[in-house]
């Protein structure tokens, strides 16, 4: 009898979550209760909102109690089932957390996965919650038009650089800010971002954007937020929209760091500033998922991962990702 | 031959404009050149925004040259005309600067005035730029609706006194803050404000907001910001708008002062953050002042002036208006 293997947060992180704050224990295989079935996962996902359901600061989920089983996107297949909308041998994008094996309910299905449409994992990135952020709040929140300059910060990331690639698509100048000389290459040549900084090397970084921008910027697409977007946002066009889709670049908010009042800037630029959280757009999910499966289908849509074999890799995977060492979406195979 | 005083800026202002950096000059009277017209200035408006045409600091408009007369919007008749559209005795709303006389054009107009329908100087005021700034920032920025919870900041101002009327009407819980005593209980008795506080007096700004507002602050409509937008952000709820208005408490942009990072909170709380200048709204101009002069008319909106009689008050005027001891719509009288 196989046992479950699961990933326990056991101390607050102080900032971004570090190996410590994790511990891997086993336990017995869980049963179906009534109208639940089991998953045996294949891929974990490894995401820098898991930052923020670790720590107990303010934030848009309830805190994760000390203790539980890491929250965590997975795509798994059903193994064993007490539900009749739910298959045996069906393949699950969902809430299942890091561990082997998940006891889950309906309410845990992200979308069900069509294992021959498209790699398995990539439902977990360029087809999950990173690619369709990244239509969503593209679409929603940055009301893009050919001719303007989108600027995207972590522009090779899952989310970044799918953003990217949209944009592109619709005839926006589009510029990438990212962590090292190989992310810069691959923006420009993989992403196909007009221009891509090192933000770590660019030395006067708004200096550098400014060049790579002569006619600023109409759209910032910020994961950083911190002394990057202090950069950005004194180049930005009148009626710009600034899209916070994260905030990688500050290591705690607890207390609020200072950083240059946006008060005067918001009024005299008009700028619309707002926040994107993918969970608020649940109902889209399908179609956004649906339209990028056909752009990655006809090759219009390019994506990188990154895969770590065995669940002993997750303690440290979130620090991995926010000292930005991976290149592409970080996943974990089991 | 009578001459025409007029009020110039003669130095850059350090912060708040202050008296010293304008000068009354008489020159000679203007006189209509081709399709130009004569406006004998009836009244003067003092604004908060005079402060940043008087800067030379990043704004919304060019900064004003030295030597130049004040920009400011007025109220007058015209004396003379070369120009067809614009009739002798017709009372205009526009911008025709802090002096007695001014050679203007069609362009220079934002409205025609019916001397009958409300008394001259609601036209530099409830119906003029304040009041459509009110009624516009909050419709299209606010998205307000019943039950919700609104927060105004200088909210016995023009602006703010507007907006405590307009969002009470639809059924929303008013807060207004201000800076007196004398003021908040003007706030209560004659804008319909729910509840209103000095947040001069209030000990603990977030504390005393955060009582006055149990369910949480759904829009915010931001005239100052600074140190009293710090104790309001933090009680936004999730999905909230923030309408940056103005700035008030801030005294200089240069160099740009620090403040809490907002990003965190527009990300967690999805707020939405946009600035507002009703220049860009031009076009919706006569419509909404239509409909605020119905709202006047049958008694339904409240408004105060305080009239300084004489262009010698006008140099001060400025910081008079920021410094808060001014009760109601400042103007001048010529």
């Amino acid at each position: 009898m196989p046992r479950n293997r699961q990933v326990l947060l056991v101390a607050r992180p102080k900032g971004i979550p570090a190996a410590e704050d994790f511990q891997i224990a086993e336990s017995e295989m869980p049963k179906a209760g009534p109208g639940e079935f089991i998953v045996r996962n294949l891929l974990l996902s490894v995401d820098p909102a898991q930052r923020g359901w670790a720590s107990d600061e303010a934030n848009y989920s309830t805190p994760l109690p000390l203790g539980s089983v890491m929250r965590a996107l997975a795509v798994g297949v059903v193994r064993e089932s007490a539900n009749r909308g739910v298959a045996v041998g069906e393949h699950l994008y969902g809430w299942f957390g890091w561990q082997d094996y998940c006891a889950a309910r309906p309410a845990d299905i992200l979308r069900r996965v069509d294992r021959d449409a498209a790699p398995l994992s990539a439902a977990l990135g360029v087809l999950g919650l990173n690619g369709i952020t990244a239509l969503l709040a593209l679409e929603e929140l940055g009301s893009p038009k050919a001719g303007e300059t989108i600027l995207v910060s972590t522009a090779a990331g899952g989310v970044g650089s799918v953003v990217g690639q949209l944009a592109r698509d619709r005839g926006l100048h589009t510029i990438g800010l990212t962590g090292n000389e190989t992310k810069v290459a691959i923006c420009r040549a993989e992403f196909g971002y007009d221009d891509a900084l090192n933000y770590r090397e660019a030395g006067d970084l708004a200096a550098a954007i400014s060049s790579a921008a002569p006619k600023g910027i109409d759209i910032f697409f910020d994961n950083t937020g911190g002394w990057i977007a202090d950069a950005v946002v004194p180049l930005m066009n009148a009626h710009g929209r600034i899209i916070q889709c994260g905030t990688a670049s500050v290591s705690s908010w607890n207390p609020v760091p200072a950083g240059p009042r946006r008060e005067r800037a918001v009024l005299t630029k008009r700028l619309s500033w707002n926040g994107f959280v993918i969970f608020d757009h649940l109902d889209k999910f399908a179609e956004a998922a649906e339209r990028l499966q056909h752009l990655v289908a006809r090759g219009a849509l390019a994506y990188r991962e990154e895969i770590l074999d065995g669940i002993e890799h997750a303690p440290g995977a979130i620090a991995k990702l926010y000292h930005g060492d991976n290149l592409g979406r970080l996943l974990l195979r089991l």
